[in-house]
């Protein structure tokens, strides 16, 4: 199963909006067929690996880290070819977390004769896809927030000046994110004022440029929260001819934009200081609708504090450079002030490392509970 | 030399103000003695290896983690002892950092046609003794400051409340960091607002106690800076008869204190702000003048910001709890605001670890360039 997993990380920047499948295919202790899943409307893991094992399937064990499917989808279902192999016995590392269907593979399986065994290294197999889980069980896609502060949690001196608080390392380390993401949200504001162009930029993708042709690299649908219709297509980010998406109170039609931009427009909603601001649930919903199921949240204080204080953040990755800024300099997440500690948001580190001289801190916001909007 | 280091690191809490100090002397292959500095007053580590080795010593390598010293303190010169013992190669992995002596032991064994060798796991040898080396140095303690702050940097609620950010581990962490410092400094705000002891709890030390005897355990001095004499002598603080040194910018003879409690007055410089605060160079000049080598500052954001906007804090050991609290909550460190993001304070990170639930990072102050006061 351990094979299994590091199979299906090979999927890693591909395979959206399907999940990283990895199958391993056991005969008389030799793996006789292996195979994971590289993209979607292409074979499933499993049709991999059992073209590689042909005839020697017949008796054999095959390991896959999630439930086979059981229906027709763009590929026929796995299962009902694990059944044809003539395998003796599938174990799985984690059931479909689709409520739907979660289960079905597994009785068709078993109806066919086969034995199953389920929940080998189920943690490691449920890491390979936060954002499928995410969306199957909730609705809703796996939202990253990526921030960047001193070590006092500042973001900008006085004079706004923010841009390069962390290393050029830092950076590139933010670009693997945004190459894992399906989406990547920011606001007007960080658009026009760093004349971003929020794109995943190959040659910064370090020791991943080995394994991810330039090619093969996608870029993310990128998201811009313009409630103002601020955005104009003049700016670096239609540069690069990548799709945007504009979220908008209202549709406008004062500019000529080119074909890889839409608009949608999304509902206001009153926020703690009593703004009316984009719905941020609405606009996930929207985003899950279209398959996107990890998101990146790249975005300012205000932003990322509004979606945080609706619990709509799953992980937060924070790089901290060994700085201290000291003054009134901007708070990392702009949330009202709790009225005691026991309102602060809580956290749990999945993760710290040294990424060049700055710190790199991954964790899961523990209150996330987050519904669908009506 | 590894021996020699790990035994020197086995006087951690107890050596004060000398340097640990680890030697093995080694004949023919085998360790034939070894020791280290356990207590001032009390044998170097080269005088207790070589109680170890007797005549063994003859013709034998001996490994010190320092140079050895060349004149009569308290002890006799242990240069000196190795060459009446016959050694034949002295290998010292750091000269002596007083500029004053530094050499003089190496000299005294040269001239005695003793083999000498310099420079072996030198990093390692100097991270024994910041302390002695920073004093030995430049005349000033090495300062440690600890802060605790949540993710976002923020070190209270708007309505004051602080206690309890960070999780019991954390704090049980610091009751080391205490362990091993000579002297802790705060202020008397922290005193006032957290009724604090700032004493060792040894029941906390975990690991610690095994190693070192409750009754071996040394309180470190504490120093509250109180310009404006509101310490009054039925806080809890006064509650452990152990040392207390006032820093006051007058003497107060208002109130009847305990036998462990000295004030001193120490001149005021004005601050950033304009304001009148107590000279922190001063400061620090007294308490190395005392042989207090490793200080622990462990105060609030204003005199935190005040150590470290003067170049005063060597090292900061900062806990971060995996909280979010936004708001306008007081910052981590107060200092004032910086105009652009060459002027933050640099640091480099030496340690990034998880305390319980809580992040602990040590870092380097790296633009610390203090002078002695006139």
């Amino acid at each position: 199963m351990q094979r299994a997993i590091t199979l299906a990380k090979k999927g890693h920047y591909t395979t959206s909006p399907n999940p990283r499948v990895g199958c391993v295919i056991v005969k008389d202790r030799k793996i006789v067929g292996e195979g994971y899943h590289i993209k979607a409307g292409t074979g499933h893991a499993e049709v991999h690996a059992l073209a590689m094992a042909k005839e020697q399937a017949r008796g054999a064990i095959a390991y896959v880290t999630l439930e086979p499917c059981s229906h027709f989808g763009r590929t026929p279902p796995c299962a009902q070819a694990l059944i044809n192999s003539g395998v003796e016995q599938v174990v799985v590392a984690m059931v479909d977390p689709n409520p739907q269907v979660s289960g079905s593979g597994i009785s068709l399986l078993e109806q066919a004769g086969i034995k199953t065994k389920v929940g080998l290294l189920t943690e490691q197999a449920q890491a390979l896809n936060p954002g499928f889980i995410k969306m199957m069980s909730t609705g809703l896609p796996y939202v990253r927030c990526k921030l960047a502060s001193s070590l006092d949690g500042k973001t900008a001196m006085a004079n706004g000046e923010s841009k390069w608080i962390t290393s050029p390392q830092a950076r590139s380390d933010v670009q693997r994110l945004r190459a894992q993401s399906c989406a990547i949200i920011t606001g007007a504001d960080s658009v026009l004022m760093d004349q971003a162009k929020m794109t995943v930029r190959w040659q910064e993708l370090g020791q991943l440029k080995e394994n991810y042709p330039q090619n093969d690299i996608r870029q993310p649908l990128r998201v811009i929260i313009d409630s103002q219709n601020r955005i104009t297509p003049d700016l670096p980010l239609f540069d690069t001819p990548s799709e945007v998406l504009l979220v908008r109170a209202a549709i406008e039609n004062n500019h000529q934009w080119p074909s890889f931009v839409q608009q949608i427009q999304l509902p206001l909603a009153a926020t703690a200081s009593g703004c009316e601001k984009i719905d941020l649930k609405h606009l996930l919903h929207a985003l899950a609708q279209r398959g996107l199921n990890d998101v990146l949240l790249e975005s300012g204080a205000r932003l990322a504090g509004a979606f945080i204080e609706q619990d709509l953040v799953d992980e937060l990755v924070l790089y901290q450079a060994p700085k201290l800024m000291g003054g009134d300099g901007k708070s990392l997440v702009a949330m009202p002030g709790i009225e005691n500690l026991s309102a602060a948001k809580a956290l749990a580190i999945k993760d710290i490392a040294m990424v060049g001289p700055d710190i790199r801190i991954t964790a899961k916001l523990e209150e996330n509970k987050t519904c669908l909007p009506e």
